[in-house]
């Protein structure tokens, strides 16, 4: 068994000591409260964070394409089509599996140094994700990627992928979870929805797909199937409580309802949804529906950042500028869209700091110059923090970066650039 | 004269030796070009950037009100009627010289962490500012502060301290500018503006002012005056180049055809307009009317960061979106509004990395996560770059943080925090 002791840290606004077990936090309590068998003299590693850090939870990532950190500032300000036909789809079609876990370690990099510890990507040759995740110490849910071309085939290569993910899965620890991931409904087949929905009710894994995202979505969906995305979704049975539905930008209030019914989880990701001009997601709307909204960054070409943070303020900033009204958007709802709520919304028992709880947390510096005044701790992380605040990184009971040092950090980055290089160079 | 040698630095992708004497760039090219007198051995400071960092102009933060990092997560999510009305008014109204002192130290801190080097201020007790900045090493623009009761009757804490700013002057170093800032058209009177006017045309000094900022402050001023904010300040002669207009959410087309005739400048604020609702300033039809745009940040209490970086992402994404276009807001538009514009605007001959020109200059890290891929140095400052990524921070010859290291800093931390419970604790 592992043992962990933070001590002296701030929970609460009290000065307190975390004890971690194996993978959970086993006590909670000022130093002398703590049992003598359980003090530091038989901790493995001891973090003392001299009552200038606070505990929090760490933030997970609820939609990204983890490898297009190689994509970034590939191609901007450039209509949608233009970016995706001629730029951003020619260069996926070359990347090979070592460039996708180059690019996945340097994302997995960029989310631990912002205090993210978990993501649920979606992508092509997916079992190079998978082990960038598992080396690195972050937990990840990995997509089963579902395209399939205009006569209904499927696609060779995420086929190939996919069994390759299948057949690694047994190996794998409790930190990752491989989940189906059809890529929406205008580009995947009726059949093929149907055979993931047949698997779903059987294995129980959840489904990440995009929906509602843009316009357009809406309209052909309509025009095909007389049915809005999500309202299409659920006819083929895959709308329930495990099911991520990316973006939702374009909602009648049927699928609120809907979604909200069946307590499907959106992932909203406003920066993306404002760098693509896909539209404004109603958040005040889908949050009174009662519908559950957890936050994701999306991928690095239309972020083009994986913070957490600057996501959080984005999306409670256009809350309140849509809705007109401050009211929207609250911190605390916000923050726990990010935090708690994301790790529910994908089986992980985690995002409160309390005994009993999966150990994943982060210890954030107070006497960062964007956490003074310290009128709000949840006011600060939602609109002044940025990823220099965050100085530790614990997950599954495992520290993954104190005092800003994350392992192997300069020979990621120096893979990562080479990989990146090389992308630009095959065009 | 003080000289400065920055060594091995990336300006433009090629690595670069960059030599400065007192507060001017004097010499750029290879090392081997440098005339011998200028080499290593007679510098003062060298600073080698190891071809592992760029150089780029620093952030002129075209509005700010410095002061209110104490007040920053203060009170959170209300109706502006309350948050002003029972928060923050009654507590800008107990603020001690001593509290903005602290409070305008802290600012200063958190900017020159995120490469910025100037501010335009609007505040009370604008001395404490003044003498902040000074010391810090900065620059900054500080507003003698003009607001009139409901009667004419001119606020006498504004006007004492602005015979106490005008005293102070002579003594300023040229990092200094002293500015008229009329708060607004509501809440000045017609005789103080015309006053205002007639100072300016006699002494050059520029007006900082917020305008059309809100849909009620036009309406009042069309029902008051029959003119919109921007009309009313055209009649009164205090739309020129010299005016910086705070906001402009709510502009006709006239409004937007006179602010371009007149060289006006319109500093925008993203962050702020979608925090407190104000609407959704129209960055692309401003731009076509060929209206000049510099960006700033606020107050701390309504960003409530004063990181441009931020403030350059919010301003791109929302321009976008508004537009419905990728086009819009562009990356190169965003970076030099921040920048060189700003720069610019204010009278200072710096913003762009040239020999001659006045030596404030950032080293930005190309091994931070963010930064990487490499494929644009703008897109990554704009798009994904946060904070951390800024490593020393140059301005007016002289080397405020290297190695994020700024002088100081705990004490500030400290006595910034000491002041805004101070601060909480009266209420």
């Amino acid at each position: 068994m592992s043992r962990l002791l933070v001590r002296n840290v701030l929970l609460d606004g009290e000065v307190t000591d975390v004890r971690v077990e194996d993978n959970r936090i086993t006590a909670i309590g000022q130093h002398a409260s703590i049992p003598e068998q359980l003090l530091e003299g038989d901790a493995d590693v001891v973090l003392d964070a001299a009552a200038r850090q606070a505990i929090i939870p760490p933030f997970y990532n609820a939609h990204t394409h983890a490898a297009m950190t190689l994509l970034r500032g590939y191609a901007e300000d450039l209509e949608l089509a233009n970016w995706l036909g001629d730029h951003i789809w020619p260069a996926e079609a070359q990347l090979t599996e070592e460039d996708i876990y180059a690019g996945s370690r340097l994302a997995i990099l960029e989310m631990i140094k912002s205090g993210t510890v978990f993501f649920n990507d979606m992508y092509w040759e997916q079992t190079a994700t998978l082990r960038a995740a598992e080396e690195m110490g972050v937990r990840a849910e990995i997509g089963l990627l579902h395209i399939t071309g205009p006569a209904g085939q499927p696609n060779p290569r995420s086929q190939a992928s996919n069994a390759e993910l299948l057949a690694a899965e047994p190996g794998t620890s409790d930190r990752i979870s491989i989940a189906h991931a059809p890529h929406s409904v205008y580009a995947v087949d009726q059949a093929t929805l149907t055979r993931v929905a047949a698997d779903v009710a059987e294995s129980g894994r959840r489904v990440h797909i995009h929906a509602s995202e843009t316009a357009e979505e809406v309209r052909d969906c309509l025009a095909l199937h007389g049915l809005t995305p999500i309202g299409y979704l659920d006819s083929l049975g895959l709308l329930g409580p495990g099911t991520i539905l990316a973006h939702c930008v374009h909602l009648t209030d049927d699928d609120r309802a809907l979604i909200a019914e069946r307590q499907a989880v959106i992932a909203h990701m406003a920066v993306s949804n404002l760098k693509l001009c896909s539209g404004f997601f109603h958040h005040q709307q889908a949050h009174r529906a009662g519908c559950r909204i957890v936050l994701g960054t999306d991928g690095a070409a239309s972020n083009n950042s994986l913070s957490m943070f600057g996501e959080m303020k984005t999306a409670a900033l256009l809350a309140k500028a849509q809705a007109g009204s401050p009211l929207a958007g609250k911190d605390h709802a916000i923050y726990r869209a990010a935090t708690r709520d994301s790790a529910l919304a994908f089986g992980i028992d985690a995002g409160v700091i309390e005994e009993g709880r999966v150990a994943d947390f982060l210890l954030v510096d107070l006497d960062n110059p964007t956490m003074v005044s310290d009128h709000s701790l949840t006011a600060n992380l939602v609109y002044s923090a940025d990823p220099s605040v965050v100085n530790t990184v614990v997950c599954d009971g495992r520290v993954l970066m104190r005092d800003r040092v994350v392992a192997d950090e300069a020979e990621i980055i120096e893979r990562g650039r080479e990989a990146s290089r090389r992308v630009a160079q095959r065009r």
